[in-house]
């Protein structure tokens, strides 16, 4: 069942040690057929070295396994409140990346500071709130999606334009329209965490976010009616 | 004798260049048969490309060489002193892993800042004292042991929870129920320090710890009772 | 048509990886028959792994295509605008390398510390000032060339002499007198850069330019008249 | 003539590319056979993935050329003046690699904090004064060896006990009873700079020297007359 999806989720979830972005089994992707409302996701704790596509597990958008023999990965119900929530996504992924879990830990957005953040993410990358105690201790890993997508609704980001963000004291998620596109987002905010980082340090912490029309400008030229970079 | 113990601390020995822990010779691991009291240790200053299972040194708990044509680790004291004193315990590595080390030359404890610490590590990874001129003198390998040993009493910290610790000035030790596991968990610990480096210098040193119900949330759904996490 | 000059920009683009300046596709090369006013330039948004030599696309001076069948990188006209104004150089390298980059978003011109940064590049590697709004809006490309262009001019610097610029919250340019020693000039930016960043953050953000006399020495002997680096 | 040494200082200069220490040509190995008073060292500017055992030349102690076709490493007169004024050492090495060079370009020693540095430098690795302008403009590298030769008389150190040091500005030599050890120390001092940079700018630059007693520990039980690191 839904064999070309599973390869796709299994090449995705391959792709994260490739671009250097786990240590161990320390992420996981999954990917949607919206049609038949079927998630399929990594196992939980399973090697990258020995996954197999008939490994990854098909889950419904409540949770329910519908096919596979492993359970699914322990942020499946994180995954599927994005699915719920947001039509336009058909991709996910969580890292525990070096740099952008860094800003997690530090309970800081991954400011705007240049084109190459502004060629994919419409502005600053948004970390959540602190999770409160009820949330951690209820049903952990769906509350960590709820605050995610109140995060974006609080704060009027379009997870279309925005598809990262980081959770407080944890790390980053991202999200593109189908597995590949999400893994690509992961390694970019990696990469622009990165650079913040040392944009930052060299400032001594002070913040200068650039202009809004260069932001505008590069996100555009991408990703707007008139995009005109690439071969598109 | 004892060849498969051997054979193990052999292969965990080799994953520490595998996993970027070590520069030259600068790291080792062991191993423990509890029923015989025998702990199989790497040798002193041989090249990881040139060892071999018959180079992995035998020792009884009061350090005493019964197998092998090799000095054993000048750390082997330190080693026998966590098997002494801590039952659990099947395997333990030293290494001068970058990150880690920096923070021991810093004198400074890995604090919990993110959930990738938490599921492993119950708390701040702790930083001896500084070691007195006498523990120097003496004997040195196992004064560190016990320095080792009285940071975790004082501080009432378990190690079956906190499975490694920073020596002041000097670098990490860490364990694990066998050689692989301790291996693990110094990949882990030197991930922690390089991410609690980048958030703290981030925010200027200000040193904003991780919230205790989502430290324990973390660690026990993966060492708790009721563990969810991975295929068990 | 010029296969060998297309041949040459299609190794110096594929140096970028190996040398590891680039993520994905954020990088390009370009090089110029100045007798017959052409140029090579990569194709916009072609992976790496898949680029021909018959990918490469050749334009005039003012931008228009004259053969292939892609579309040209979408930094052409800022390329084109150094071959104009420049005229002893023979290649023009643009990339998204991490350090470099996280000084043009820190507004900060990589300064002359150290011998390594004298031996190719005759002072401070400077910045940028930010871009109007018209600019941003009207001809983009084209005119964060004449950007450069001015801040040369303005600040009464040499081309010649200082093979590589800063563009403010965008990356790094480079040039030579050929591709090949282009992307040299990009790996020297990038490394010094990485150098700049450690020894400014040592000293607290207090900058220390070197010697001016020193600066004059090393660049010298490897480029003045009486150079007497390497086996020319 | 001198076959086992040049080949020796091949291999030498080949382990800078293998470690990581070098950027394009930025290094150069040589060793002396102190019966002969010949220098081999590498050629100046010739690329390592080309160099063979025929283009390592050779020289006397002033500087002359006694065989081979290619000019010798610019650096050739700072090699030199080592090997006239401290006469245990066999082999020197130089290089950019980035943390120690960044400690250099701070004009800053690098601290002696933790015992990876002890266990081969018996204290702070010396960083030179800034070269005087008539030292700079005069016999350049001739006059680095000298200015370097001068920090350790005075200030009392022992190029034995010290295999390392910064030039101001510039960047680091070291040195050893071959040119393997030389590397060997060259591949210390890099990583002892890159935790040192780390634990300092955790600690916002506060020094916090380790103990002159641990210092002393570790660096006899690997060097001393009753060492007992190794298989000695």
């Amino acid at each position: 069942m839904l064999e070309e999806l599973k390869q796709k989720v299994l090449e995705a979830n391959l792709l994260l040690p490739k671009y250097g972005l786990i240590t161990f089994t320390w992420g996981n992707v999954s990917g949607i057929d919206r049609e038949k409302g079927i998630v399929a996701i990594k196992p939980s704790g399973v090697s990258y070295d020995d996954m197999k596509v008939d490994d990854i597990v098909l889950c419904d958008l409540d949770g329910n396994v519908v096919e596979g023999n492993l359970k699914p990965s322990s942020d499946l119900m994180t995954h599927l409140e994005f699915y719920r929530k947001w039509q336009n996504i058909g991709g996910v992924v969580h890292t525990h990346s070096r740099w952008a879990t860094s800003f997690a830990q530090a309970g800081l957005d991954i400011p705007a500071l240049g084109t190459t953040q502004a060629d994919y993410f419409y502005g600053d990358i948004p970390c959540t709130r602190l999770m409160r105690d009820d949330e951690i201790k209820g049903q952990y890993e769906l509350e960590t999606g709820k605050v995610i997508v109140e995060t974006f609704r609080n704060r009027g980001i379009d997870p279309d334009q925005m598809p990262g963000v980081l959770v407080h004291s944890h790390g980053p998620f991202s999200w593109g329209k189908d597995p590949y596109e999400a893994v690509h987002n992961a390694v970019v905010m990696e990469e622009c965490a990165a650079m913040a980082y040392a944009s930052l340090t060299l400032l001594g912490g002070a913040k200068k976010p650039m202009q809004k029309v260069l932001l505008e400008k590069h996100f555009m030229r991408k990703h707007g009616p008139n995009a005109y970079y690439g071969q598109k």
